[in-house]
């Protein structure tokens, strides 16, 4: 008998697809349609005119978040952005939105319409339509929200194309979101604009849809969003891929605030999550060009090789020397985003 | 300070579905192409040559089931058959899914593979791929899917077309899960057939795809699943299309297995939720029209009216005297069903 936590999370999706796997019909019409299924960051598949996109992710209480820390309006917006983030990673456009909320009875009707109030806000910014969903009540606060969106083109940006020789680029900062996790667990930073600036990366970051569209047109086709962090994140795309990834950890883009303010910066840049930028491959002239059309910092941290690495991901220091794995710290907070994405 | 617990369920939708529209934008495009919002089975919008459905749905561990007496294939079952028959409720084809389990470490894999071969199996019943999802920690078992389909033409089933003059009739018999749940929560029933009748109707129900796609073949279009039990799916129907419903309770149809092991299998039949049947509205020559198609009983239970009534659903005995609510009875089925779609 095997524990799912024995198993771990990637052995846990693993099983459940290659139980679906097991009975797939490729003949029966909507799987015959299927561009991307489990394994992404959304489920694509062809439709009339465009591609058709689908991603659905679930915040827990007291494990992706806690109510003490957060605010409820916060929180609406988190949910969302989570949830767009995933649809800016295949380079597509958000457009429908259900919303499944199981909450406990003892709740303040006034909290959820804040909660509600934080999630339209961010649904305006981007034309999406919170069109249906449903309530339960649970012990405890599960929220589980599905974006329907599409490509505007027939082309997507998947974790499956990058190639040896492509340049390695994120947009953005990295290890801003979870330096800001730490000052929510008690780290004091005193400067009022930076903990501004800190409790925003964390608890409402804005996803990178108009970047991931961007990118789209700019020619690039490798991308995922940084969720789990920059290693794990890279590690997706080069499991899908079959190639290695060598990144200069002198090249990772961190805020200042991180720099100034936190000894581990390196290591908040390296294993933090939640960033939800865009990590992506492409050719050097496509990067180049991306960086001239975008309206973010974009920064080439690595390489895409066929070299044989210590590691599918090694980082290297300033004198090219590979640095060895923190396993602690990406452990840390692997535990700290239990949740992992098979579509 | 109001508590949701106090605002009801639907309380609580009304305020979510308020926080949405005050900022909602009719001229933005995802708006402008929505046909069905908040408040019926799914979620509907004009696509590029039919008629997009969505929906979604949540089972919270000892609120929708409890690990004792449901098994994981049984789960996985029932977790695609609630979903797929909201889709059945709009005349809809279901082509997507996607799933997201929020699970205990403790958890054995294997029992995981068991509910998704539960699941798997009913998913090609009905051609239905899954194509993504996501798995996350959790201290109970929230299982959240969402289904992605189709009209075939550019019609769907409302609960809000509803005419003064219809019949109401509905398909196959009610009251037989809520007669299987008395059973698995104690009531004694000595025959194994009948045990695996009240069972499978519980646990395992069959959504009613291929009928709602008749209904909509043959002319009807208001229908809604009954998941909360006939008086209140009537209710629904009622008030989204502003009438009133009169049903003789001599002829609502109730299985043999019922009317013969549980003296209460009126209250069951009219009050007990999850059967997952179809009921509908339509004139008396689509009802018969309809009856000659399908491949299940249909019965006609009552009718549409603008007639004042005692409460907007009046049930009437065989005498043509009405039958006063019996609150306690609905209630204590709605504690079993906690859960209010609104889309």
């Amino acid at each position: 008998m095997v524990k799912i936590s024995e198993l771990g999370e990637f052995g846990l999706i693993n099983l459940i697809h290659s139980s679906i796997a097991r009975y797939e019909n490729s003949r029966q019409a909507p799987w015959q349609k299927v561009i991307v299924g489990i394994g992404d960051d959304a489920a694509a598949w062809q439709s009339d005119n465009h591609i058709q996109l689908a991603t659905t992710d679930t915040l827990v209480q007291d494990i992706h978040f806690n109510l003490d820390g957060i605010h409820w309006e916060e929180l609406g917006w988190k949910t969302l952005a989570v949830n767009l983030s995933d649809i800016a990673a295949m380079g597509g456009v958000p457009k429908y939105a259900l919303l499944s909320l199981a909450l406990p009875g003892e709740l303040e009707a006034e909290d959820i319409s804040k909660f509600t109030n934080g999630m339209v806000h961010l649904a305006r910014e981007f034309g999406v339509a919170i069109v249906g969903g449903n309530v339960a009540t649970a012990p405890n606060v599960v929220i589980t929200m599905t974006i329907i969106g599409c490509s505007e083109g027939n082309v997507l940006l998947k974790r499956s194309t990058a190639s040896p020789g492509e340049q390695i680029a994120v947009t953005g900062y990295l290890g801003l979101s979870a330096a800001g996790l730490e000052m929510l667990k008690g780290k004091p930073i005193s400067d009022p604009k930076k903990i501004k600036i800190l409790r925003q990366a964390h608890l409402k970051p804005m996803p990178k849809i108009r970047e991931g569209r961007i990118l789209v047109e700019q020619g690039v086709r490798t991308a995922i969003d940084i969720s789990d962090g920059l290693v794990a994140d890279l590690d997706h795309i080069c499991e899908s891929s079959k190639v290695n990834a060598k990144v200069k950890i002198e090249q990772i883009p961190v805020h200042p605030v991180v720099t100034a303010n936190f000894l581990n910066y390196q290591e908040l840049a390296l294993y933090g999550g939640e960033d939800y930028e865009l990590l992506f491959t492409a050719d050097e002239a496509t990067v180049a060009r991306t960086k001239q059309a975008v309206n973010c910092p974009v920064t080439v941290i690595g390489e895409i090789t066929e070299e044989k690495l210590p590691t599918r991901v090694a980082v290297t220091d300033s004198k090219g020397n590979f640095i060895p794995y923190k396993r602690g710290g990406w452990e840390h907070f692997k535990n700290g985003v239990p949740e992992i994405k098979f579509a």
